[in-house]
């Protein structure tokens, strides 16, 4: 139970909201709002992000997660068979239990680097599925940062956008972890990149500290039309949406979620230091992920006092990750250094 | 724009939570919790609702809303040759924007009698269907209360169950209002006749004070297997759910639940009264709905002073739907009679 | 068993098709063909279809049944959150298993009169559906003759076809049994009215002589695009397409089709007439189908002697319905006379 | 064209159907039958199947094609949530159009080894796959020969389905090309051991002379129940079904489908020696599938006079697919021999 956990570096979604994210819900928790996402709330934060992602007519829409944003959006611009091309590792191919496939679509996927699509491969795959015998690939889905916490650089998305533009493919980006992705010191994308490049986009909120929620930018025109029946119809719009709308309009009036998203990469930094100074080789990371090898009983040990998931296990060695996030503080620093 | 609204009858559904609840999120919004729904709060809160509805074996699961809800538990019992029986007047039928047939099955409608469902039409629609040709009725679906705010007797529940029992049917009860309903003056189903009549239901939170979130209770045993990962295959698993527990923890350790749905029921009977003194004729009403008809122009004023929806439209006259909730107060009542 | 019946009016698909078409199979059986509906037959097939029905540049594309032909067509024009409006007494409706909601799509259904659709329904349906908590009415599905043999007027389907300019809906005509309604001796639409007022419709020919086979005839470019993908994903593609190709192209080359229907249209007459002169009244009928009710010992009696289907149970009287077909033939007729 | 095409080896599926099955079609074609399966050829065919297969509870299915059945079985026994195995050259992974995904599951594959799953990636898969955020893997598809043309042998099968056994999986076998692989001359499986390792098998009609159809043998029992009401949702039962019950009678009731097949493999070994006589060097081929690599120019010459399908290309050189069935002919090896 990490309820009873001291020091967790389990994940970053283990903390309901930030201190201020948790001030706005308690100010506007009874104030009488339109429902269904048409509020006051929702509307400012959808021009919050407008102005953030420089896309002035993208339409908005919040969702309470990932999985469900990313198969309501891509369910509702696929036709039965058209399928999304992803690399192997990500999230949708793996952790969204078919959720795609369910909603009836394939996804076909190519090998990762770094947990990142090979933009070569978009090719690959276009150049394999010559008839109507087999799916026709129709968008192209990434995540920034990806499963492994690895950012895609401008040279990268641009290519991309390239292979989109020659074979006729939507681009959609699933931000989940969009925060650490943009304000890591490795990267060099601008918000308003993403509503160059991409047809739609997401900003996660609930891996940084907005509470639960997840905003769609949609920025392709033709992708707009009647979404919101197609949000409905997958159960996926909710009542109380103001309550999305008040946690994403707090997170972007003053630059908060940049805030948060900068300290976990911050607290990211320590975690490798102080690995590095006990000895241990942590991979390099540009955002909030940390993966290290430890020999399996100390891996053991750490799994249990900070909760760290197991990554892969290498017989002799199991490679942990660590999750760092706003609310990772000196003293979780501090209880790592001492324990290892 | 609700947000400006004095006093509004609108829906139930238009304040985040009640006092208690914004508390309790203040309280724990920090705290570190285990996600998806394994929470010792979710934990706390489903063995709550199983004791409150005497069913100790259910399996319990939280949702951000109704349709889902309804989505994702008719899709986990159905194959996809079977179909779900349900009245003309119900929300899966009308208001979900075809999310069940979505999900891949059909719905069954027979006429509505008062928002409920006729027991007999049951066994009528299993007689007209006979063989391959027509899909399998397999599950009836009803809402108590009802979509018109009606409420379910013991007898009819019990009779319903017995045509279930007859065909091999489940009994499929959906609670988004079931607060209101179980606190009417005028039920006489306790807690546990659900768990007894029901294969599974649900008790609503949302529109009842409790922020966001359904509970679902599957009771029978043969429905309960790989549960979660229907959840998450329909995008449906919230990962931090201990969002939902917490909101169910506070609303049934003590009985805050039945008290917020008693004071939305006891503000009905004053709108009833409100509008019996001023010369209007509101249909009678069990529960925190209040239907009544107005002339045109009146219709028009009260529409824009308290945000009444329209009903249906009789030409002359216009019916208008009164919805009281745990936060409807003196002054909506006072306002509702000065203005009339 | 069918196979012992000497003499029966259970139904027009009891015998696999007509002699020319036959001879046709048993010529072309060995020759080498392209596969999945690309061959010389098909387009040949084709281009007569295309001819006949006036429209040059309609796709045509042929399937083994008529469920498949409406569940591939509808899910390849529909998004998630559209319906299907169509009479309840409709194929699609009734006799399909839920194909059209398997595959994703609800179907709205309004009372029919005579078997068929009631223009101003269409408009009732559509305003009834006013927002994104409902699906969105896209398509008008109707048959022509219809499931209890009746058939439109040029005056209906230009009305109905009024309705869905006037409200953006396409119009999909499902003609299973076109041909009987065609060669009506009541009928005053032309075959190039077919194509002036439907977006798509198929020309049945399994229920007229020609094996198994339906022609689908897309008029709307609209709807053309990559269809063959959609009938592939639903797989619905054929290997050994050239079978329907030799099947329609023998059907049309000469009018072999429409005879068949006027035959199996003129058996009904005399059918009809056969039960009027042994004092029962017969419902009018234009096409193949006739409907007739009996007291309960001889309708069991003709059920067993002549495998007619009971359409329904009135208590003391039974609705019988006889269907002919190309095949029937005098001594068919005598024996129904000797019996009765 | 290969309607204009003098010797083909493109397909095995390119003539409709031998002249015995021809015969019983042009015998059959006027006699009445019960429609949708329930005739006396398809119970013939049945019984005849479930003797030479050994199963003599099986349930026996008659479909049009193979792609069609694959999509039908497998979502008749899958779970929203639940996934198929396949190797990476699996028909339904490749070349369905995503039937599989469209109908809403996952397909989970591995690389194949000559065509076929290696029993060990099986383990691989189901070990990581541990959770509900994963798909839970269900059944193991494989087909008999495989799309590159090779075949199982008994061990293989046997090791197959003891991983099925320990992680409670289904094992079905797509043999659209069957009769092939059990007349092949490296065979070592009986037609019983399909019965009893299989959940599920089909008998491929089309691709080995008998017109069109594929026989499913359902033989696990707690697969059989209400298929006929999946075949139906899925579109996928034909009225005429009594035509698949001539051809597969006519097939299975002296030996002919094992005579058509052995004369297939027969074709292909005459193919590899004329190849080997000319100084190419063909892949060895256990069944109807012969694979050899030319220079670009050759293998250009080569398509064109044959019809020959591109397997691959490999810049300098180009692997063609030479397919042999009943129907090649002494000159038809005769022309290859003289054309090379």
């Amino acid at each position: 139970m990490l309820v009873d956990m001291k020091h967790s570096f389990r994940n970053d979604y283990g903390r309901f909201a930030h201190p201020r994210i948790l001030e706005a819900i308690a100010k506007y928790g009874e104030e009488l709002n339109d429902p269904y996402g048409l509020d006051i709330h929702s509307e400012k934060a959808a021009n919050l992000l407008r102005k953030t992602f420089g896309v002035p007519e993208a339409s908005v829409h919040f969702f309470v997660g990932g999985t469900v944003t990313n198969m309501v959006f891509l369910s509702s611009i696929l036709k039965d068979y058209e399928a999304v091309i992803c690399c192997d590792s990500g999230h949708i191919a793996v952790h969204e239990t078919g959720a795609i496939e369910s909603s009836g679509h394939k996804i076909l996927t190519c090998p990762n680097l770094n947990g990142k699509i090979v933009p070569e491969e978009i090719e690959r795959l276009i150049k394999a599925h010559t008839d109507e015998h087999m799916v026709l690939p129709r968008v192209v889905y990434l995540s920034d940062s990806t499963e492994s916490g690895t950012i895609y650089t401008k040279e990268e998305l641009s290519r991309i956008r390239k292979y989109c533009d020659v074979y006729g493919l939507y681009l959609f980006l699933d931000g989940a972890r969009l925060g650490v992705a943009l304000t890591s010191k490795q990267n060099d994308l601008k918000p308003e990149d993403l509503g160059h490049y991409c047809d739609a986009f997401y900003v996660g909120g609930g891996k940084n500290g907005l509470g639960i929620g997840e905003a769609l930018l949609i920025v392709n025109p033709s992708l707009q039309k009647n979404f919101r029946y197609h949000i409905k119809n997958k159960g996926a719009m909710l009542a109380k949406g103001y309550l999305l709308g008040i946690e994403f309009e707090e997170g972007f009036k003053d630059g908060l979620y940049w805030e948060l998203a900068k300290t976990a990469n911050q607290r990211a930094e320590e975690v490798i230091a102080v690995l590095k100074e006990k000895g241990f080789d942590p991979a390099p990371s540009p955002t909030n992920q940390v993966f290290c090898a430890f020999p399996r009983e100390i891996a053991r040990k750490i799994v249990k006092e900070f909760g760290c998931e197991v990554w892969s296990d290498r017989g002799e060695e199991i490679v942990l990750r660590f999750v760092t996030s706003y609310a990772t503080n000196d003293d979780d620093i501090a209880a790592l250094r001492a324990f290892l």
